[in-house]
């Protein structure tokens, strides 16, 4: 039977349009999509903390009508946040190279964790590849335009922090 | 709702475990799953023809007992044998990194031809990752023994062949 | 003083928007842009042979107005090509990794040939990169749509050809 | 009508042979060139700080001859460095691969805030091109001869610091 | 005549199986392989400090009976460290992709300091080369098991750890 | 016991100073090198013959006073090579990144094949890392001087070569 729910993990520090074209395209793959976000802190360097960041994702989520997606914090080893669901499929965006050497290595990791589980890679848009979280936040800090590169709800927040 | 059909396409000349290891990898996450075997013949510098390379993989997914995989020839636009078939999911088995590179341009080449269509990549087991099908070619070209690198099936027609 | 004439060779097996897009890039830079276009032969399987190439990119540059274009055959080395024209500066796109690593081999060989001569790599816009001519000729095989991944002018020459 | 002046932007910390290396070869092909050093500060983990950097650098061009050279701080985003001086053209040494991952990242994001200002790409000698400043903070830190990958105005003051 | 010693140097924060399996290979090809643990301490970050990470190392190569195999800190150049010793052979495990661009610029700037020092780059097992000591402390810092990356001796300790 | 043998196989069509350098560098690390030459032929597109690709490496290895190397054709896989001669070491050459990939999917493939033999890579010099013998092929079929890439003994027999 096919698969029909996947967990979509990330840091999101913050959400990209590479991220949120990922977490779309997949909604429409899946009955369910659950976006972890990892719990890293302010404290250990992250510009946003976790509840923030699933705030933020939250409000586009539901600002774009994605009904069967929901986003949650990810504060334990990403195989057992899947078990404890049940879920069986893991989606990542691959951006560029050294991204996807990263990835290969934690998939085969998980593997060996929880064969059960399967890691699927998925490309997001080429207009929206490129751009990194943390691209984005070297601009925020510099006052710069991120509106290319992030939605009006990240965009709002990033222009709130003081650098 | 999940999409329930899988494609994976592939020229398969010969299958090796590796691609072997994903049709099963496949097979678990999609309730049917179509092999789709590029129509390459052996005037084109193929080892099998087509029909040969169709017939191996049946045999080996039947005596696996994947009733839910069918094998068929590709000998039209990939995105045009997805569409006839309302198939809106491509798997890809990434093994290594320009690998990647060609995947990632035909991924977004199709996408632009067929935005409906989502390709997916899957990592074989990291035990077969490393061996590519012409490895295994120029192995029986030598005489050298193939058993640890493709089914029964596939060993037993690469021993009948002349070269 | 600033160069101020770039050559900008390749295969153009067709040229692809992507191509183009340099060709428009590099014009915007440099008072004049001559694009060389390798002399392969339709009998060392090249699709187009190299008289057709140029017109196909001539008839381009023209109907877009870049004044400063011309248009060559490439049968030397390169460094040749661009010694006789007391050109100092070669253009290359890069389009993905391997790309890079082929462009780094031949850029280091033709500065031992000829150390006056520095080449200079360029990206395409990231929507049209990852198409390539090989790509292309294989679309237009199988009688595809190659309507966005080239210009008019050689999409109809594409459709002229008998596969 | 060509254009005359370039902005070679980095961290330079400290400035390798590799990096002078690329600011001698731009140097030739622009009527000017702009060395813009990143405003990062020791107090963020840099080695030197920004004036010691741009003093280092500006002591080597001057002692080069290379008089079409001006050395700044950088400490605003790139594409607002550039439009503020009108210059459309953004030079780029790439070492390895990884290194022009990252850069494809950059010039792509920068291409999106500027769509007018251009990234060129330019290899440093082979001889120089896998030397990294990290490295030579390295081997600065065991009390390891830097000579053969640094300037002497650097090497001096490498010599000075205290580990 | 062939030589005899080899040292393989790493931080070993902590040794992966990965890591031992390239200290068995390289013990087999050489009279006698010097593991070189580099003296990075707890307070720089490393997750245990060099006394014990040479301590656990130790304690491995015994158990397995790797009579000529010798651990000691790394606390100099590596350049220096084989000098002293007289040894001309560097062995160095890659793992990936990024991995062997890193190990590229090492050994060409150590062959810049030391030219009779030649680096030997081994593979270790596919069964264990995308393990990495970053993964392995993620995975304990999160109270994850990671007894199929790391020997007992090294889990025992991460066991101990408090996070 | 430190191994003493080392076989360094290729297609060496023609040698470049790049893989004589690999020669110079292996000879001085093991007791005896084998160079053994792919026995690709022209009618398979080889530019030369084996027995002419054996005889100009014979030239320049004499030429240099490599006693301890010798040179063979490789007419069976290369793991029954290593066999019937009781070495166990193989060593390659890794100019650049694709390079490596090739090279780590035929090394795990012998690996597969033979446990026994271990596979070592090394790295020319980065003054000659990027020249390959399809760059000189193409140098030599456009006339152009090659000096700077292959020994005289190469050379020679290139410019009689007839293309």
């Amino acid at each position: 039977m096919a698969e029909k729910t996947a967990v979509y993990p990330g840091t999101f520090d913050p959400m990209t349009l590479g991220h949120f074209d990922v977490i779309k395209r997949a909604a429409a793959l899946y009955d369910r999509l659950v976006v972890a976000v990892a719990a890293t802190s302010t404290k250990n360097g992250a510009l946003f903390d976790a509840a923030h960041r699933v705030a933020m994702i939250r409000e586009d989520v539901a600002g774009a009508g994605l009904e069967n997606v929901t986003v949650e914090t990810l504060d334990t080893l990403l195989v057992d946040f899947c078990r404890r669901r049940g879920v069986r499929v893991v989606i990542r965006g691959v951006r560029v190279y050294s991204d996807f050497e990263y990835e290969f290595q934690m998939a085969l990791t998980n593997r060996r964790m929880a064969p059960e589980i399967e890691t699927l890679f998925m490309m997001p848009s080429e207009q929206l590849a490129y751009v990194t979280a943390s691209t984005v936040r070297e601009i925020a800090r510099y006052g710069g335009d991120t509106s290319r590169f992030v939605t009006p709800a990240v965009q709002r927040r990033l222009a709130e922090l003081k650098f």
